[in-house]
């Protein structure tokens, strides 16, 4: 197999580009489609601070490498979720990372800020870990990015990410994240600019983006993302992709271009105000991570009361 | 395993609606769908004569059955479209159930009509031999109807075709088919109405109503639809549907209900005239059907002069 631009040994194929790349002209491609999606979807300038949430995983590590390496300024969050060994492996993961590369990394306790750990508030208040975890991510990210001014939040999302996101909003017809769904979410009453420069490059290439770079990331998935449904899209989206190259690509992109303008004019995004508690961005009076956490401490209450008229049964 | 109605022994398990039948309560569930479609959909009258397309398959004799033993005025449509073995097969399972029934049948031979085979068009139009079949069929259908003025045409669409024409339409982002992809597709400047009285039955259901009725279909597919993407997209669904029963069903009503009016919106239908060849209702001054025959024949004047000529290398 040779490298479709220079002919060298190759070390990775793209059957979508009917290509293959060595390791210099992999890296020069992932580069191009990094710089595409910053440039063609506005995402921020060259000057701006954009903090970067990391999990400790392929995909934001090689993200936080490739925007620091490329000059921007940058600032790593990461947020431990108190998933027991999963978030203490992440987190020396990132902090490695940080250490290695010489970059400010910021660190959100869960535990700390809330008492509980994800799991924990997640029993309390009788959700899965997976709903509260997204809960807990979005309000750590967009309150720590307010706090430093960045310009943007930039995440690892790829685009088998952001395919088997679509999948689903398509299958159940979820107008509302069908109107919103896209790489870049602009900012808006409190709520911190989003942007996803990694969307058109597959797993499979962030993938060997950090394997060429060197980069030591976490393989293992969170213990609660087993049998997801998220999973079992990416599976289906692959085996289309196998017969068809491509597919993802035009699936996401198609989606972009023709249909999303109808759904977004069908729902507008919803108002924002201030969250009456804590001042975040909320649709409601409260927000739902201040009613989420107040919640869990009702529940916790009562356990102890309970317990103290010794009425556990 | 009990019937959930009436407590005997259940024929068949349908788990996304959480419930098993015996034989009498299967066919009564059946009758409801199909009348619950029809009226829903007010899809025609009970006086109304209906033009049933058949092909000798379980889905079109399974509509085809349940029509005339609840009493609509029907003629079925058989159109053969001379693809060797399969046809001659699937003619004789039609006729056989029309005569065994007493309903009358119109037979349309491709063949006779223009003097080719569907598969030999489709070589002498360098198409393959599905959309040359689509075409074919579509045109048929709809000239048959006009002449003998029925108020509709009818088609054994199941949720698996309609769920899978919906994620094949979805994958590509095909406006224009998602701004009319419906149950219904009304009359218009020569087009006579279509319905799809089974569009909420799966397959499965399908198969279980002609096997209790003990109706004679050709189990085999068509040989030209083996790898066809269609049938990928119906397994990617059928595991769906195993992990989330009433995928399908939420997939494609969902998009009925809440998705598919923005579509309309954007892509309004394109204008119809009459086909200054043949009269039939076509986008452009000669419709597609058409301008498809005359491509093939002079195909074939093109090889006969060569023949001649001894030019043929």
């Amino acid at each position: 197999m040779k490298c479709r631009r220079c002919g060298e040994v190759a070390v990775i194929d793209l059957p979508r580009h009917n290509a293959a790349f060595c390791k210099p002209c992999f890296l020069e491609y992932f580069a191009r489609q990094v710089q595409q999606a910053i440039s063609k979807f506005r995402m921020f300038a060259r000057h701006h601070r954009v903090m970067v949430a990391v999990s400790g995983g392929k995909d934001s590590l090689a993200l936080w490498h490739w925007l620091a390496s490329h000059g921007q300024p940058t600032v790593g969050l990461y947020i431990d979720l108190g998933i027991a060994e999963y978030s203490r492996v992440s987190r020396e993961r990132c902090e490695a990372f940080a250490q290695r590369m010489g970059l400010q990394l910021e660190v959100v306790d869960v535990r700390q800020e809330t008492g509980f750990s994800t799991p924990a508030l997640a029993a309390r208040v009788r959700r899965t870990t997976c709903s509260v975890c997204g809960l807990v991510k979005r309000y750590f990210t967009n309150r720590t990015a307010r706090r430093l001014q960045v310009a943007a939040v930039a995440t690892g999302h790829n685009l088998d990410d952001e395919a088997s996101t679509l999948l689903g909003n398509v299958l159940h017809w979820q107008m509302g994240y069908l109107a919103r769904q896209h790489p870049v979410l602009p900012a808006a009453d409190g709520l911190v600019r989003r942007v996803k420069p990694l969307f058109t490059l597959t797993e499979r290439e962030t993938l060997a983006y950090c394997l060429l770079q060197g980069i030591d990331f976490l393989e293992e998935e969170c213990p609660h993302a087993r049998g997801a449904t998220s999973i079992l899209y990416k599976e289906l989206l692959n085996r289309l992709e196998l017969i068809s190259p491509g597919t993802k690509h035009q699936f996401l992109l198609g989606f972009l271009r023709r249909a999303r303008p109808s759904f977004s004019q069908a729902e507008p995004p919803p108002e924002l105000g201030a969250c009456r508690e804590c001042g975040e961005p909320s649709t409601a009076e409260v927000c739902a991570y201040c009613r989420m956490l107040s919640g869990a401490r009702r529940a916790d209450d009562a356990f102890a009361t309970k317990e103290n008229k010794g009425g556990i049964t």
